[in-house]
Order: C-alpha cells, then structure tokens, then sequence
C-alpha cells in the first residue's frame, strides 16, 4: 500500500464532520430512503443478480484518499442496495431468514450512535440487555434464576450452549487442562443444523463423536436408537457428556420430543441443549407452545431473534438454566477487568463472563424497542400467522397433481418438488433444482432447496412478517410455470 | 408468561407501520437528535451513573401489548441515551474502544434497512465485504492471496485465527477426531490479552498449555524464554503448536518483536498469530509502521475496527495468509446450503467456511462507507495523531513531581499514578485506584486502572477522534485534584 500524505499534520484532525448540518441533511434522505425502500418492497423482485459493470465498480483500488459522503452514499444506492439478498420481500421464504423491521434498522441506527459497549460497564446499554433477556427467560417458561445472553445468532448460541455443557459435565476441569484422552461424545438427530457440529469441532470434542440419531417418520428423534446409542458408548469406555434437541429442524420443521428427551437426559445424567432456532419462537404463542413442550427444561437454550422474531441482523439469544454454570464457562479474571467500588465498572456481573465477546455491541436495543412498540403477544400471533400460511401453502400443494409434498408440515416449513409426468428420480432432482435457480432468477419468490430422504425438494421456511396468503399462490403458480416449462426439454 | 390475545387473527398482520409517515417524520428526529447528541458530546459528562429511578423504570414486566413507537423513542431519550458507556466522548480513554462515528452509524442504519445475510448468497453485501478485507489484506501487507473476514471483533478474530492454527498443525484431523490426548502447546507473553486464553480454553487445548511467557523492561516477550519454554516442552513430549505474539498488549501498547518471532517460529515449525486488537493500526501510518515491522509475516492476524479504526461496534478482522488453510477450518457440506448454477447461491466462496458464523449482518458497509469518505491515508494520520497525544500526555505526567508514569509509551497508551508524598504501596494503589472511580463520577474523564508489574495504576489508552491536545491537561489536572484530595484523608 503506498499512502501518501503528511505524516501527523499539524492541525488535529477528527473523522466528525466539518458541516453537521448537512450529514443532518444526508441521514434526512436516508430515512426517506429507507422508507421508500421498505414500503414499497413488494414492488421489486426479491432477489435480482448484480450485474457485471456493477460487480467490476465493487472492485475498487485502496482508496487513499476521501470524498464527500454525499458521493458515497450516491455510490451506495446504485450499486449496493438494489441488490439485497431479498429477504426482506414478502415472497422470501429460503433458509430461514427474517423480515427485519423498520423499528430494528432505526434502533440499530440509535445504537450505534451511543456506541456502548455491553460488557463490563455500568450503564444504561447493560441494563437494557438484562431487561430484554430476563422477558425472554420468562416467556421462554425458564427459571427466573436461569441466565441469559445475547449473541450473534443461532451459531454463536450453540457454540455457548454447548461450551457450558462440555465445561460444567466433562468432570475435569477442561478449561484449565484441555479436553484431555477421554472421549465425549453427543447426541443429536440426523436433521441438526451444522452449526451443532461446528460448535463440537471448535471445541475440541471431534465430529464424529456426535452422533447422528436416526429419526422417525415425522424427522424426530427415534428416542429409542439414542438410548441404544448412549448405552454402546458407555459400554465401550466412552462418556456420553450431552444431547442435542431440535425445536424446528432446518430441513422440515420437526420438534424432537423434548419431554421424553428431558427425561432421558435426567436419567442418563446428560445435558440438555435445545438449538431453537426459529422453533422456540412457537413458545410465544399459546395456541402453538404445546408443540415446543419440554423447552423450558432444557439445561440450554438457542434461539435467533433475527428469524422468527423478524429482528434484523444479528441477534439471537442462549438461556442458561443454572447462571452459576454459565459463568463458569466463560468467567475470567484479568487486571484490566476489575471491577470497582464505584465508576464505570461498579458493576459485578459481566456480559463477557457468558460467552465469546468482551466487547459487545447493543444488539439489545432493537429488541427492546419491538417489544415495546409491538408486545409478546402480536409476535406470538405473527408466529402462528406464519404457521397457518404453511398450511395454507401444504393445501395449496396438496391440490396440485403435478405438485408433491414430500414432508409433513409440522411449524413454518414446506417441502415439495414439481413432480408433472416424470418419475426417474435424477431427472425430478435435476428439474427441481434447476426451478429453484429459475424462481430466484425471475425474482417472482425465494424459496431454497434441500434434500428429503436424499430427493431434492423446494423448501419454503416461513419467517416473513410480510407474507400475505395470496403470495403463496403466486409461488404455486410460478412452480407450476416453471415446472411444466422445464419437463417440455427434459 | 400470561399472553392473553386473539389465537391467529382472521385479518393478516404485520410488524411494518401501518403510518409510514409517521415513521418517516420519527426516523428524522431520530437523525437529528443524533446530530445533536454528537456534535455536543464534548459538553456532556464523560459518564454519569444511571440514577436508581431510572434504573427502577428501566425494570417492566414483559410487555404483552404494545405501544406507540414514539412512546417507546421517549423513553430511549429519556432513561438510555443519557447514560452510555461513555466512549463517544472526546475524553474517553479507559479499555480500548472506538469513538465511532456518524457515518459508521447511519450505515449500520442503512446495513439493517437491507437486512442482508453476508453469507452463502450472490448479492451486492457479499461483493462489499469482499472489497473492505481485501483492503485490508493490502494495508497489513498480507499476500493477495490470503483470506479475510469481518467478525465481531477481536475476541472473536482470535478464536478463529487460533482455530484454523489448530487444525491446520496439530497433524490429525481435530475436527473430525477432537484434540485427543496429545498436549499441545501455545506460547504468548505475560502481556497477552484474556481472550486468548479464552480461544485456548474454547478450544478444548487447556489454558495451562499457553505458556505465558516473561517479558523485557519494556513488556516485550523475551524471545529467549520463550525459545527455553518451546525446548522444554518438546523435551517432555508435548507438541508446540503457536505463538501469539501481541501488537500492541492491553496494558502498555508494546509490540513483542515480530521478525524474531517469524524467524523463530518459521525455524520451529510454529504458527504465528498476532494479536494486533488495536496496534495492527499503526501499519496504516508510514510514520509508525516500521514499529509493527514483521505483523506481514504472521500465518494470522486479528485486529478490532472498532478500536483504533474508530468505527461503531461489532467490527473486527481476522487475516490468514492461507486462504485454503483458513476455509479447511470452518467449511462444511450441508444439504440446505449448497451451492447452484444459478441463482441466490450462485456464489462459490461462503463466508460461512471462513468462521462461527452462518447468519452475518452487513457489518462491512460501515468500513466501506467511512473508508472512501475519509481515505486510508487519514485514518493512517489518526492513528499518529492519537500516539502523538500519548506522548503529549506523557510529557505532561513527566512534568509534574505528583505524578509517576509506570510504563515506557511504545504507541498510544500511557500508564501513571499520583504519588504525592506517599511511598507505602497499599496506600498508593488504594489512592490511585479510589482516584479512577472519582475521575469516572466527576464525569471529567474516564480512563481505566490496571495493574503494572503489580501496582495500581491510572491508564490512558487513546483510540479516539474526538480528543484535542488541551484534553490531556483537562485530564492531569483532574488527577493532581482529585489525587491532592485524597491524600490529605490517607
């Protein structure tokens, strides 16, 4: 890099700006902007692909020197915005994603504006995360001694989750003396999210010693392959150390049987950890909680926020059953850390004893500010809104002869394929595969696409507060177009 | 949690406004009062305790309903924006934490209007992160072929640069088997931050196989202990694995010798990981980067961006010169992640393979967007700036018989304490400790304490835009007060 430039000029420079007033004017037009782009989103396609003149303009030398952010937020709306990943459209229905909300940009904007760091600090930033947390032990149904952190995601809540289970079961003191010759091993379905084996990766328990249950006719657990499972490792020496539920797999929707699991691990002595990604949100309805039964007896819990609870990114949420163990985990002593009488850091419990960051930003306030302008309960209804467009979408399938659900619809997932005239499975994989890319590419909807019992399917994950029952139709329709279209040239 | 409310509502709803104009009209409040709050920062206290009322209110019942947004935004002003950490203000010095700045947020505003995941997916926010560590890939003088991703910062950026270390040289395959019984070895200055330690642990490697190595007069590693303790584990049989060697350690801002360690570890067969959390900035500025001379020669580096780049939180960067290594750590085959001809995962390179994370927020706009604005070549005078002011400072701890400084000022952090007239140790660490609470509450200034070579000492670690020279004299002035005033009542 060759900068050129005086070395330390002479006059102290800063990065605020010489004219206030006109930043006051830009953020003007940005919230403008950011409204014109939010409501009227259902006018655009979901997802467009960048075209190339702009991929090239994205490739840009080192820039050594400035320009006014006029310029740069001019450069921004050409060739940046227009070209989201598309979730926030009301027909985004791939991965499982969330909405975000107008409230949660604006927060995040109030956020950084303050720029504290939730942590070690006595402030208000901290108090709104205790806050934010404490309402979701509660509606979560968790202990009110139970502790809880927000993080960045489902991933990061797994890994927390998982690091507090090795920490507090393993019977030796990992932290200090590493995870050692014995072998842990762990539980989970066949249909858990890869993030549970990452976790297990990162920490030094080895992939292959967590073991991939079987799963029934509805995508659980096969509660009686994992008692058979625990049994031959403790036979052959090894230590079973946790299980790993699923409240919503990622492929179907399917909730494990957390009361029987409960009582398994209680009886076996083993960690229960819950990846709830989206499918704890279901707690927060009361016509669907009796789905999630169990999860508030988990020893751990994970769930995002920025899925089900339709928060822009990122934040998620991993509860703790008993807050001692959860500080042991992650709690540390360093000169630079101490707490004081009084000051800055008068306060005992830190943020950074729970998990990963020392440094946190204040992901807390979007919640907090949803919450209050919305309430628990609207959620819980937007929750089931969701679930009963699945079953809106299932019907919609199931009507179809040329369309096949190829899972049951147990939350928000729908699983399906163009099925027309054909019947050779390479060919219904290669047709599906090549609709889902056809979907996305007319920017009509967005769903994405799995493997079901080794078929390739499209799989719409419902998480969009702005879906409406008419927009699943238009899916169907599209499918129908696109499907008939590509068995002409099969 | 008692949710009374309609089961699903037969009208659809959603969390967008039903008013856009009113949220229009609010987002430009929010704007200007944002103007304000920073452009007046420097006539506010440094902090203020959140007083118990407020911290009363800032305690609800879980809010089933809801309530108007602009209800929820008074609150905001009135019982959390007044009392942040702190750090936005010109006389913050405690820790190590970024000023922020107003582009910085009103991008992390415009990053979650977009609410994309930079993730797997073929759109315009993946090109942009692309973009900003290539960027930086060049300014640290890393190969061109070397890898980058934004993380959360530098806690988050030592876990993964020590994860791929481990995977990539314990000589089995630790993700797939675990780390097994093999003792491996980590080596990093006394000096070295908590959150390496915290990465060992995380890593399932045992905190007391990181070798906290000794260090020189002036709290570099003495690379010849340092050779001894790598000898003396090989001879026991354990397996030396990394060197963390510090750009920059939390208490001093000294930078261990990074061509010795290169050299050593390229003759030891280590990994080299350099923790450059906020010293990794000095590269930036011609004048200063001789004094990070060798950080290019590190398999991988970590540094925050919102430290001494001075961008709002979560934003850190973690380099490894092996792009193939890197990915090798993290990636992973998953059905509902895979890769299609077309499409929204059109894109081959996930940042998914490259860290925790599967979800990722659209942290990179906020560099994209303050780096064009204000060029490189000035952040590089910043960052000067800020070490001139810490010589500035020093001078002025130097003039005064009252004060001591305790530590030499390699870079931008300045560690003394108020003497006075006492000798006794207790009673000056209880002095000087009694005097940071009081500097906190006078809202004056706000720097941290630590401890150096076991005594209490005030400590100014100077990562922020907003500071002026006379901010300095504000500040001894303060310590000869207060420290004055304490040591009549010792």
């Amino acid at each position: 890099m060759n900068i050129v430039g005086n070395p330390t000029s002479a006059v102290e420079e800063t990065l605020d700006p010489q004219d206030w007033e006109a930043v006051r004017r830009l953020g003007h037009r940005m919230v403008d902007d950011l409204v014109e782009q939010l409501s009227t989103v259902r006018q655009r396609p979901v997802w467009q692909r960048v075209p190339d003149p702009v991929r090239a303009a994205l490739r840009e030398p080192l820039p050594v020197h400035g320009q006014p952010l006029e310029h740069v937020y001019e450069e921004f709306r050409s060739r940046v915005r227009p070209y989201p990943t598309g979730n926030i459209h009301p027909r985004f229905w791939g991965w499982v994603m969330g909405t975000g909300t107008v409230t949660g940009a604006l927060a995040d904007l109030l956020a950084a504006g303050m720029n504290s760091s939730v942590s070690i600090f006595d402030d208000a930033p901290s108090l709104v995360e205790e806050q934010v947390t404490r309402w979701f032990v509660e509606a979560m149904g968790f202990p009110e001694t139970a502790s809880g952190l927000l993080v960045s995601g489902g991933s990061m809540a797994n890994l927390v989750g998982l690091a507090v289970a090795r920490n507090a079961r393993a019977g030796h003191d990992v932290r200090a003396h590493g995870v050692g010759g014995t072998i842990f091993t762990l539980y989970a379905s066949s249909e858990t999210h890869n993030s549970v084996a990452k976790a297990v990766e990162l920490l030094g328990l080895g992939r292959e010693h967590l073991r991939k249950v079987a799963v029934d006719g509805d995508f659980r657990i096969d509660t009686g392959a994992l008692a058979t499972a625990i049994e031959a490792d403790r036979a052959a020496g090894r230590r079973p150390l946790a299980v790993i539920a699923n409240a919503g797999t990622v492929n179907t929707g399917a909730v494990d049987p957390l009361h029987a699991l409960a009582d398994l691990c209680a009886r076996e002595g083993l960690w229960l950890h819950v990846d709830g990604a989206f499918g704890a949100m279901a707690a927060l309805s009361p016509e669907l909680r009796p789905r999630v039964a169990g999860i508030e007896r988990a020893d751990s819990l994970a769930f995002d926020l920025h899925k089900w609870a339709y928060a822009p990114l990122e934040v998620g949420c991993v509860l703790v059953r008993q807050a001692d163990e959860h500080r042991a985990a992650f709690a540390a002593a360093a000169d630079y850390l101490a707490a004081a009488r009084g000051g800055l850091v008068a306060r005992r419990e830190k943020f950074s004893d729970m998990g990963v960051q020392l440094s946190r930003n204040f992901r807390s306030l979007k919640l907090w500010m949803m919450l209050k302008e919305h309430g628990f309960a609207k959620l819980g209804r937007l929750v089931a809104q969701n679930v009963a467009q699945a079953r809106h979408l299932a019907a919609l399938v199931d009507a179809q002869p040329a369309l096949e659900r190829v899972a049951p619809v147990p939350l928000n997932v729908v699983c399906f394929r163009y099925r027309g005239g054909l019947s050779e499975p390479a060919a219904l994989d290669a047709l599906n595969r090549e609709l889902v890319v056809r979907l996305h590419e007319s920017g009509i909807a967005a769903p994405s696409g799995t493997l079901v019992r080794g078929s390739y399917a499209v799989r719409a994950a419902i998480t969009n507060h702005r879906s409406r029952r008419d927009d699943f139709r238009i899916l169907v329709d599209a499918c129908l177009d696109i499907g008939r279209e590509l068995e002409k040239t099969t």
